[in-house]
């Protein structure tokens, strides 16, 4: 009963930890940025980055080795990077990456992504990459963890503790320091104008209001949720920087509803996933206005003439996509690249109270552990 | 009426297209190294390669483009090429390459593979590629195809005309072009000895046989087909070379059954999706002996855990994973960078027969064209 009332505490008033976590971004980001972002300055400040400079501007190329979650946040990154800082970057399943004998040499930069810091096949991959000679860069939440001692350098979210298994603010936080980490390399190798750089930092700070804002469609996606609940398979689909947002929602729906749910870039519908449309398929588009908009708006036609429902996200304001969707959920306004960390809250909520719906144990989902510290 | 007829001459008494070009691979895969592969002077010949021998074993990194199946082709390919040559290789949706402003510069090489070489994403990526100075070659199936012209210099796949819409053939015979190109530029740059050649070629001219082989196996795929039939989902799992051929099996059966499969590399199951498991799920595993064969019975020790069906894929002989699996189908051994083409066989089969159960159309599934010379 103790332990009950513990958990009631530590829930602070949520039904879950999930949920608490959920709402919990705003201040997460804000956590995981403060000290670092310094608009006044216009600079950004990263011990890490400073102390490696040199060694992580002259990358030939970038390897980021990930699972789950955090794959996905690599996957955002590689955006990010090849973006602001046009150094090649490479994603890689930690645990394929771990055992094909893969091309790595001295000149190339490793960045490690774990929420942890142990799972398992994340720290094998380092360890090889370390004995190839690379420079091997951690980002990690849990302090003084396995992955965050084994790397030459390093960053931490600043998420604080995350209990629900399936990882929400762990996400968002990874996405701001490896945007920071961008910044800061691209600001260094002089490849943004110090009005640019302004003006990234000033929407970086700008992101958890929004973050907030967009936690007010709460209601509106449970609405949503209570139609789709019985929906034994969902389609996920983005492009661009929005592309490993849809594998993201996606995973989330699979982790805590059991619903087979997949994500796919949208232009690869065409060669193969459209077969599986029609009126019973709910399909998840994210369209929003930055980010080859008029693109998606054509694969929402598709996908419309084969009678999907069409669940879209899409910015504030947005009447043509409103036009063709069953449904839309609205969400602020901000840079392409920083996109993702607004879009990717109303797929976590929606994963959420669908799996309430469901009665699924939302924060420990079957057959699945928080850390996979073992292969 | 002559339509029809002509229609069944063409199918050569097959019930339909797909079914003839599965087994025509044998042939379709000696048509396409007849010539290139020379086993008694144990050397490759391919014009297309040695004449920008130079400009492609320099290669700094090679990018692969494509969509769908190919871009499947495309990931065995990294595998292949990463081992064989020690480039480093990135694989690209065609759709998301274009539109990103890649890195990319004039030591880059870019292959494209495209069956018909109409593929509208993948023509416009080999542009923006020349644009940026890259080299690009292209692997196609159809003669003096756009992209066939688009490109600085190639190789043809030889599979003959491929109508069914879900391709198979075409399929294999890219992993052929590829793995001879492989070859060539491995054996150029002096990173095979003339031993590890000769057995490479050998086993190559021993593939056909092997093809035809697995195809034996089809009564016992019917089978197999029957029990499964109506699942409304499906996982495919592999690790390594046999990755992506998990996705190629997955992405076969939501083409032409419509039934929602999707693949994944094995370790990735325990960050996420192995909640979706349960009794009714049936999962494909592909667990030959070379390559990972101990983590894949691992993974499949912890499926089975959760009561998943299970279908694997093993080595003729495999005793071990026939304790565990509901199902195994039974393939020759190959080298384990040639896997990809004898363990795709069983799993075309596989989807043939579960749709013709459902009644699907076949050779024109829904939704869907044979090349998308669209966006």
């Amino acid at each position: 009963e103790l332990q009950l009332n513990l958990e009631q505490i530590e829930k602070n008033g949520y039904d879950h930890f999930m949920l608490k976590e959920i709402h919990e971004q705003p201040d997460a980001i804000k956590d995981t940025y403060r000290g670092r972002l310094l608009l006044n300055d216009g600079i950004i400040k990263m011990a890490g980055i400073e102390d490696n400079i040199e060694r992580l501007t002259s990358a030939q190329r970038i390897i980021i080795v990930a699972c789950g979650t955090s794959w996905h946040a690599g996957l955002v990154a590689e955006y990010i990077f090849e973006d602001l800082i046009r150094i090649p970057v490479e994603v890689e399943y930690a645990s394929e990456f771990r055992y094909r004998n893969p091309v790595i040499t001295p000149n190339d930069v490793v960045i490690a992504i774990s929420q942890s810091g142990e799972t398992a096949d994340t720290l094998a991959a380092i360890k090889l990459a370390k004995e190839k000679g690379a420079f091997v860069f951690g980002v990690c939440n849990v302090v003084g963890s396995s992955i965050a001692r084994e790397t030459h350098a390093g960053a931490y979210t600043h998420a604080g503790p995350e209990i629900g298994v399936a990882s929400t603010k762990a996400f968002t936080t990874q996405i701001t320091v490896l945007s920071l980490i961008a910044l800061k390399l691209a600001q260094f190798k002089g490849m943004l104008s110090a009005s640019q750089l302004r003006e990234y930092i000033a929407e970086m700070e700008a992101i958890p209001a929004k973050v907030e804002e967009c936690l007010k469609v709460d209601a509106h996606v449970k609405y949503i949720s209570s139609m789709y609940k019985d929906s034994p398979n969902f389609l996920y689909l983005g492009r661009g920087y929005n592309f490993p947002v849809a594998l993201e929602g996606a995973l989330k729906l699979k982790e805590i509803s059991y619903i087979h749910a997949e994500g796919y870039p949208a232009a690869e519908m065409k060669h193969g996933p459209i077969a599986l449309i029609d009126e019973h398929m709910p399909v998840v588009v994210i369209a929003t206005k930055r980010g080859h908009y008029e693109k998606v708006l054509s694969n929402i036609q598709e996908i419309k003439s084969r009678k999907a429902k069409i669940i879209a996200v899409v910015t504030k304001g947005d009447t043509e996509v409103r036009e063709m969707a069953d449904h839309v959920i609205e969400v602020p306004e901000t840079l392409e690249g920083l996109t993702p960390l607004i879009t990717t809250i109303p797929l976590q909520l929606l994963s959420y109270h669908i799996a309430v719906m469901r009665e699924c144990n939302v924060d420990q989902p079957r057959n699945l552990a928080k850390s996979v510290t073992v292969e």
